[in-house]
């Protein structure tokens, strides 16, 4: 491993510099503006995995964006890794609130600052250098392949069908993928458990044109003031979703699980502060870190309606819209939690009104069991870079692919990130700290030379 | 009279060609990059009263956008008549749904089409072609003056501080006002009751960044979810405003005037149908045209937060924001109302957020006596040019300056508008029927032949 060490030491500066050509594509998936980026961004990635040594990288069209698909066959008979990466990122809104180019990377205060420079650009290249770091090192004993899709932040609608038609290529023993966050700097930890994902989007219309609200408030249902009630009935004073059949098959915590939970390291003083929040809220009945990892939960992420511009106008819109996602927990099937909203939605809006909701996307939730042979080669990789044993952390976030990849693939994944909190992602001024970068990649190769040294696959 | 018929009949189409140059200036009040405009169309406004046969015209400055003062003195002893009416419009969003250009007039199908064909160039210019028909034709009896302001759609800010700097200038005996609409073609009305206004913009803050929904989903408040809540909740299930105090002061109908206004010509099913809903709604125990007319109301004008981009993007926004208006009726003043309201916000908005509520602006309710000489004028003008006498009408629309004349000039006004429903001001294809802008004309030139001819002023 030292030698290892030393070559990323000696390497890091042009390892930054190979991601900084990344993070400058503005691969934003949701934006159609970006398409070209989307694909460039692609080509690019195929090219550096070769440059870092796989035997082969293609850039592979799906009904969407291209997945890079890359490997490095060592063995025919030795084990096989499958990494998994997305190259496409969030879109910047609002621009307004960014302090660097979201596209246009710098280093500042030890931390790469870019779209993507954790989510998923930064997390994903660690796992190209470690690629290199071995060949060079002359101390990779298995073989590698990576697919990187383009499609992650919108759902991942390509890959499953993309999975199914390359189940010989993809044969492999474990999916590593790194797209999440550690608990802290000082708590390393890995995801066990990632929730699924059901997102919509709701218009509701009243009268057939914008109205002036003088001559009209009052007596015409406002479509905005409709959603907002619609909105408000969809969490009770509980904090329980009122989806009639929402938590149907979800199992219940076990006390045992409770206290698990409880001692899980996670200060609720810190937290709030580092939001700029008095208190957190909730369903009834459960902390934050249940709150988040393991009970289901619904948000707006977006409604818009009316005059938004300056000044003032007084006007009954003939329309209202909200984008509302849903995240799922093992038990619930996101088709089903798609189609019970739409009926309820439906069902609660007022005769004034007509809606339309519009399933855009969901997944499935996951569970990784901790006694993995991959599980433990992980622990102990990261337990050697930290200096202790990561904890089992249940993520509230979505990687509706985990779940496609243990169906259409049969392969179980490790997700081992090294994002932290206030990366910010999705959000303005995302970044990543360098530190992360380096030990990730060191992480990586342990966890290659732990998991080949074992006995079983 | 058939002088000035003929007048009319002769000149219509340089008529219509005047008010179209006014037409094309985007004299957008609400929105800053118009402010040039704003200026050129009140020039644009005094060159046409001179060409019209005013003795002068000027643009006044004021503390926002300047207003035209014109007038005609025939006889210092004569009655003097004050035209209000405002050439700003209000913004044309959304943009894409305009069949034509907002500002390049058109007629199609009799009608002109244009942000401000209606409200309120197309029915001020008909006061100052009337100037003009009395002059050419040797009938004006009486002085007339204008005052045209530029600030009337983002809530008339400076013209009451300007009234008060020009008492002398401005003294008449009424003022006239053509900003209203009539109940039909065939059912001439005239407006004797106008609501007030309280314009206010809110903002609610949860974290203190834009969140990832699925990391943090289900523990923290999201401001989107929080402020519909919010609003769902100023109007109880039985349509009633849960604003303490709201309604103190306001007179309730007596059973008499319920009867008043069941006898008004209105039919629930064709303004159902015309605006393709299935039910009106609004407080229990009123009708609509008491609803819109005479009971005060709540409508959210605009709401916006989060991602409202193309696609998905799951994030818990930092802050949401919505633009509430209330229209007030005899009995509240809109600065309590601002106050009462902001307290109640302010009061409802749970731990886990902060709210900011901004009062824009507001204007008092006005009501107008029907046995006034002028009001006996304008109906019988009505009368001679529709053949029907006209409805007194509760508009639930607000003209706030209407209250400020009374209050700073003691003059009352006479709101005798020739819009029509279908006129959709304030929405996209505003637009005015020629058939309208020459009856309007004919209209107020028999008023002032009526009231000159009055003995009482």
């Amino acid at each position: 491993m030292d030698k290892a060490k030393a070559y990323i030491d000696e390497h890091k500066e042009r390892f930054v510099g190979e991601l900084f050509e990344l993070l400058r594509i503005p691969s934003v998936s949701a934006q159609s503006v970006h398409a070209p980026d989307v694909v460039r961004c692609a080509e690019l990635l195929a090219g550096l995995l070769v440059r870092s040594g796989a035997d082969r990288a293609e850039v592979m069209p799906t009904e969407g964006n291209p997945i890079v698909y890359a490997e490095k066959i060592v063995d025919p008979a030795a084990k096989t890794v499958l990494v998994y990466g997305h190259y496409d990122v969030m879109p910047v809104d609002p621009p307004d609130r960014w302090e660097t180019d979201p596209f246009e990377p710098v280093v500042r205060d030890g931390r790469i600052r870019a779209r993507g420079a954790d989510d998923d650009k930064g997390q994903l290249y660690m796992h190209v250098k470690a690629l290199e770091t071995m060949l060079q090192t002359g101390t990779l004993a298995c073989n590698v392949k990576f697919m990187i899709e383009g499609e992650e932040e919108i759902g991942s609608g390509s890959i499953a069908r993309w999975c199914g038609l390359h189940r010989e290529l993809l044969r492999a023993d474990i999916i590593l993928v790194s797209d999440t966050s550690l608990l802290s700097w000082k708590v390393p930890s890995i995801t066990c458990g990632l929730r699924g994902l059901c997102y919509v989007e709701v218009e509701v219309t009243g009268p057939n044109r914008d109205l002036h609200s003088g001559l009209y408030g009052g007596a015409v249902a406002n479509p905005i003031n409709v959603l907002s009630g619609m909105i408000a009935s969809l969490i009770d004073a509980e904090g329980r979703i009122t989806i009639p059949g929402f938590y149907d098959g979800i199992r219940e915590l076990a006390p045992q699980e409770h206290r698990e939970f409880a001692a899980a390291p996670f200060c609720e003083a810190a937290y709030c502060k580092s939001l700029g929040i008095l208190e957190t809220q909730g369903e009834k009945g459960y902390t934050t870190l249940e709150r988040t990892g393991i009970r289901p939960s619904l948000d707006v992420n977006g409604i818009w309606g009316g005059y938004t511009g300056e000044g003032a106008k007084t006007v009954i819109p003939s329309s209202a819209y909200a984008k509302i996602s849903m995240r799922l927990v093992p038990g619930q099937d996101f088709h089903k939690i798609g189609e019970l909203f739409a009926a309820y939605f439906r069902d609660i809006a007022p005769r004034s009104v007509k809606v339309r909701v519009k399933v855009l996307h969901g997944g499935a939730p996951y569970v990784s069991p901790t006694d993995l042979p991959a599980y433990r080669a992980a622990s102990a990789a990261f337990e050697q870079t930290f200096g202790r044993k990561p904890v089992p952390f249940y993520s509230g976030g979505s990687i509706p692919v985990i779940s496609v990849f243990e169906k259409e693939l049969g392969v179980k994944s490790i997700l081992m990130g090294f994002g932290l909190d206030e990366d910010a992602i999705h959000s303005p001024n995302e970044s990543y700290p360098l530190a992360n970068f380096y030990r990730g990649i060191e992480t990586i190769v342990r966890f290659y030379a732990n998991y080949t040294a074992m006995e079983t696959a």
